[in-house]
């Protein structure tokens, strides 16, 4: 734990519930492993008193800001400005104070990003697949589509409105070719017969839907790098599933790490100090 | 320090400017020292903007503040509920945030009286006399005519609206006699021979100008306590005297300690570790 006085920088968490956030323990470790005089502390705000809250740390002078559930969209409209990519994802999860000048960014998408970079999975170019159409999914999609446009970007889903306005918004706002098809075995197999990399963005397989995968293990091959957005559990079945078909894996973790990376040189504009990082979640998680 | 989690309740001062505030350092130590999940930091809030960051506080669920210079009225007049005591004083140096409603609190009269009681000098039923009229001076004349009334309080003071002021005030809302004069050579003289605690609330022989007394060494005598409320330089010209004359002394850095004792217990409910707090003061001031 930095120590602090009355020239620390402070950065915060706001949820609802935020009890459980491990971010302060994760920030906080890696502010005192850089030697900044930061510090990191969690803040549960009601639904519909995030302006109010933006306010105050405006005044205040936090530095910034991680944003969790349910406030992302909240904080997206309450903030003096939204970075593009945030802006096409319709949320943020990061908020960076410039002297009083509230800026939104979303970190969740360019987390997983990081992370299929550091497995040597860079979609850019790429034949990627995106399984489901939610949050997750969305901002994976959004974001890779403009950071590191795939070749062919392949979108499945089962929410039919849902599936569409991410399929037009990556259409309009992304530089990649998009095709958007309802998710079922048939466009799955298709789908993953064709591509270099499976990024899973659905609830399933999550606790308490643990075992469960809804990529069949026959479909796998070799070439794919397997990214899966659950991370608890943090070995999914279908992490197995592609592990057992030679695939390179990418756990969930991965992502959660990554947006904390971002969010660390987003503040302090110096490199994150990754294995710090990584180091609390293993032991916590 | 304390470690921080998601859990650890947040305190902070608001001053402007803070960044040489011990507040951080003093309260920290405490926490950790009692075991408790809270921990301490400084908000630097400009003029006019103190109610914005109150309402933060409030929706981000801060357990209490310090308010300093110049923020002591502003902060009066933005809390929920003011105490009787603070009221009277004119503003409030301690927010304590219950449940959503902020409750605002001058503990500086506190801490000088706890000072004073410490050093065996109750200023109830005494006859005390206070020298000035000023912020400090007020605080201390407030607060102990209504908590350790003395039988007889004499105020001097050289701004004859000031004192005219304070001396109605404690008139109206204390429980002592109250008598007022202009202070000069004479006046100060008589009420010493009659007092059996003096306070001194003037910036008279506080840096840059230390080494000046307002008070005649030859008119100190053996049987007063002398409590001195600047503390910059820690040794006053004053208590040099005082101490030579064989009167008790009281410096100014227990009003200082004092006050945060009653912040501590305020915004946690458990006695301040007051030991730790007067380590860090003794290494830091």
């Amino acid at each position: 734990m930095p120590s602090i006085n009355a020239k620390t920088r402070l950065c915060a968490v706001f949820g609802h519930p935020v009890a459980h956030s491990l971010s302060p323990e994760i920030h906080n470790a890696a502010f005192e492993a850089a030697g900044l005089p930061f510090a990191y502390v969690a803040h549960d705000v009601e639904p519909g008193r995030v302006s109010v809250a933006l306010e105050g740390i405006r005044v205040m002078g936090y530095r910034g800001l991680s944003v969790t559930i349910p406030h992302k969209v909240e904080a997206l409209e309450a903030v003096d400005e939204v970075d593009e990519t945030a802006k096409v994802i319709g949320c943020i999860n990061t908020v960076v104070n410039d002297n009083g000048r509230l800026l939104g960014y979303n970190s969740d998408g360019l987390g997983a990003l990081g992370a299929l970079r550091q497995a040597d999975a860079d979609p850019e170019g790429s034949r990627t697949l995106v399984i489901g159409s939610g949050g997750a999914a969305r901002a994976i999609a959004v974001t890779i589509s403009r950071e590191a446009p795939p070749k062919e970007m392949t979108i499945l889903g089962i929410e039919a409105a849902e599936l569409d306005r991410l399929a037009n918004d990556v259409r309009a706002k992304g530089k990649t070719h998009v095709v958007a098809k309802a998710l079922d075995a048939t466009s799955l197999s298709e789908a993953i017969a064709h591509a270099d990399i499976v990024i899973h963005g659905t609830p399933i397989g999550m606790h308490p839907n643990e075992g469960k995968s809804l990529v069949p293990a026959e479909s796998l091959h070799s070439g794919l790098a397997v990214f899966d957005a659950v991370y608890n559990p943090r070995h999914t079945r279908l992490l197995e599933d592609a592990a057992r078909a030679g695939c390179r894996t990418i756990p969930g973790v991965e992502m959660f790490l990554g947006q904390a990376y971002v969010q660390f040189e987003l503040w302090t504009g110096q490199p994150a100090p990754r294995e710090v990082m990584r180091k609390v979640v293993e032991e916590k998680l």
